[in-house]
């Protein structure tokens, strides 16, 4: 029944996804005129309505274009960008810090009516503010003591059930039991490392990677080892391999779906040979899932934790990305390995705040979780599109653009002659914060690289600052003394 | 105009006050009858209002009791109680750890039905409960995001410019800017322990001392050693100053006022002379002042903070005995150690919840606060004379018993044939919850002491449960070899 309901209902999004499909492999190219919307019902076998729906859907994503009295025309093809590669670059275990470059950014950020493609969040009009209060106020009301007791140290017990429900999405069969709550993911990244690893150890990571990873591990006196992503097949499984040879690697922390920047989705046979390669020598992975809700395509992406048959993966995520940054609710998954972040809690902040813990709970249990995760990833996926298409429109021909398949952010190559750095300092004088490649490497391998993040709606002002961006690195590459 | 019309309104209690402290100091005496209430009215040149008044309050906190057809007499003395001594026992410092007995401890209190003499909090209808939930509601309405976005990282504005406010209490003239918000007072101790000290160091601490203190010091690496309390005059201010003479004491960390257990509250010379002694050897002085707001007599103790001159004291505090147990909220003034602070909570959980504090905040500038706590701390005086009473009913005479100035717990000194832990795995057969003394010290020296919280109205069930644990201790002494 259901079914049935959602195919007559969503019959338009099936065939503009068709066409888009058909738009990134080329098949249809930029200026090529579609059918009319007439012939398409026709050879569709569905209503005008329907056939117009689907066109629309197209238009809004920016991907096509209605020319007055002539019909449609593809818009745009995201595959004219070059194909960005792997950094790669050999390396031995070291202390990791981008903490002076990440602070310089995010002061700067903070100057009044600076458009911030620094940040990978969701702005506030993609969240749902009015429901969520309303989940709050409900929550704390039919609580027995209004939220205002100790709560449990593994968690609220709601909350870690529908959770647990919610890991079925991915096939997971998990319980109430097995999680823990902890203060936004990076608290959960906290615990993990700390109950796989011990001071002075050395821990794989991601290269690029969210710099937030380097501030714990730094923190933690942990050693890394960056290990090249492939924006579009995922982590270099051959050099984890070598490194697991020759380096005595303690554990890994990899951000597996979307990772952050390059918005990557390692594919899932992929995940399934790291899984197998972590488990031959029993290295425990903690997996970062905080952007697996925010797919674009079909189906959530199922995350390595979904292969693991020895206990080694320790899954970790939150809701601050999807639903309120402002609630630091997350949570962790972590195996065998529970008793030892459950006592590590204890230790440190005892148990997390009740309120926001429960109002989340009650919003996921309202289904309204569901309805809104729909919305968002509708609306990332339409801004991912309106946001490359500007910096293909503004940006030199030669920038290279990833094309994420979920999350909040796009990442970018230039030309040799840009260092990303300058360029922040540039644009943050033009009232554009951008964060810089040098972020997300402790080695600066990413210097011509810049990460620009699509939370926001677009609008004119996001037009007019990539457009502002496009011309300043356009400058920067003429005056560089090889042009 | 404000102070004319308390001193009419709180004239009562004033000579309620009078003869408390004449009970007190033992000038009235167990059985001693009172004038009566004409006679009062006449000697005090009060109403007979006002004088039947004063008598209401007493009989309230148990001190003196109405005969019928006969007036009014003294039911009690507190210093009946043998007293208390601080046990001196020298030491190096060492690696603490009293873990498994907490778990023990804290597990076993969850079954049903037990009465929980083990908890330091107040009970839920002790807390302002319905007009939080007003406080949250209004405070996430008018919030700009409904609270939705990441908090800044030093914390909620608002709640930092009152809790800057609420320093003038105690002297204190400090602006929003020296506070940092934390997810309870154990992350302010967390980040600045953290702040003031590299694994391995020696940290000084109390003794008797809150058990969540040993886990913080073990999760860090930290050694401790022991300075005694006596429960009359606070920390042994010789012992210290021997100690730093022969140990490399890198910081200290005190619950100078009110501490847990003993609820002693250090007199403001001997604070004086702390900040003094260590300011000469420029140690800083973490001073977990939790228990300062709940003082049972005229005016809040001033923290060591106030008489602070060179920056070395960073004060950490919560709404978690006060207010709201689940809501988290704690902060930390961290003086000139603040960019360090700020820096370690970026580095681990970056923000904190931003609903909660933005209620606090919000109960605070409403004067809700003031009012509650005006109330609540009337309340645990009485339920501390109220268990006191009761305590010298049942248990047998030669216990002792702590006379804290503030705070939830008592601190009880049992005849040495009693060992605190077996007795608590008997009264928890019986469903009474204790927390013994070997929680209190790594050392087991608190082996014949118990905490008894009184945190829970006082009624016929706590009254009964205090009854079975006075019969539990004099079954073992009369089974003891030696009786």
């Amino acid at each position: 029944m259901e079914h049935t309901d959602t195919s007559e209902h969503f019959l338009y999004l099936r065939i503009a996804e068709r066409l888009q499909t058909q738009i990134e492999k080329q098949v249809l190219k930029t200026g090529d005129k579609l059918p009319s919307v007439r012939t398409l019902s026709k050879e569709q076998g569905v209503s005008l309505t329907t056939a117009f729906q689907a066109y629309s859907e197209l238009e809004i994503k920016g991907l096509i274009e209605a020319r007055p009295k002539s019909g449609y025309y593809v818009r745009f093809t995201p595959s004219q960008f070059p194909r960005l590669m792997a950094k790669h670059q050999h390396e031995k275990p070291k202390k990791v810090s981008v903490e002076s470059v990440a602070t310089l950014v995010y002061q700067k950020m903070r100057q009044q009516g600076v458009t911030k493609f620094s940040l990978a969040v969701p702005s506030i009009d993609l969240l749902p503010e009015a429901k969520l209060n309303k989940s709050m106020i409900e929550a704390i009301r039919k609580h027995p003591t209004s939220c205002l007791e100790y709560e449990d140290t593994q968690g609220n017990a709601t909350l870690r059930q529908q959770l647990a429900r919610h890991t079925y999405s991915w096939g997971g069969q998990y319980t109430a039991d097995d999680i823990v709550t902890t203060q936004g993911c990076m608290e959960a990244l906290v615990f993990c490392l700390k109950a796989v690893t011990q001071p002075g150890d050395t821990v794989a990571i991601e290269t690029p990677t969210y710099f937030g990873i380097f501030n714990v591990l730094q923190s933690l006196g942990l050693k890394a080892i960056e290990v090249p992503v492939d924006p579009a097949t995922g982590l270099d499984l051959e050099y984890l391999q070598k490194a697991l040879r020759t380096v005595h690697i303690k554990a890994c922390l990899f951000v597996t779906s979307f990772n952050n920047p390059t918005g990557c989705d390692m594919p899932p046979e992929r995940k399934k040979q790291l899984v197998q390669m972590l488990a031959e020598k029993e290295i425990p992975l903690i997996e970062d899932d905080i952007y697996g809700e925010m797919y674009f395509g079909k189906a959530r992406p199922v995350p390595c934790k979904a292969f693991d048959t020895k206990g080694l993966i320790l899954l970790c995520s939150s809701m601050s990305k999807s639903l309120a940054p402002g609630y630091r609710v997350g949570w962790c998954m972590p195996g065998p390995f529970l008793d030892k972040v459950l006592h590590l809690k204890l230790m440190s902040t005892v148990s997390s705040a009740t309120p926001t813990q429960a109002a989340i709970a009650h919003f996921l249990e309202t289904g309204r979780y569901d309805l809104h995760m729909r919305n968002l990833r509708k609306a990332l996926h339409t801004q991912c599109l309106l946001y490359t298409q500007a910096i293909a429109r503004y940006f030199p021909n030669d920038t290279k653009v990833s094309r994420p398949a979920g999350g909040f952010v796009l990442w970018i190559e230039m030309n040799e002659a840009v260092d990303a750095m300058e360029l922040f300092h540039e644009a943050i004088e033009h009232g554009v914060s951008i964060a810089p490649g040098h972020l997300f490497s402790a080695d600066g391998r990413f210097s011509h690289h810049i990460r620009i993040g699509f939370g926001t709606t677009f609008n004119d002002s996001i037009d007019k600052s990539l457009k502002t961006l496009g011309q300043l690195i356009k400058k920067r590459i003429q005056k560089s003394p090889s042009a």
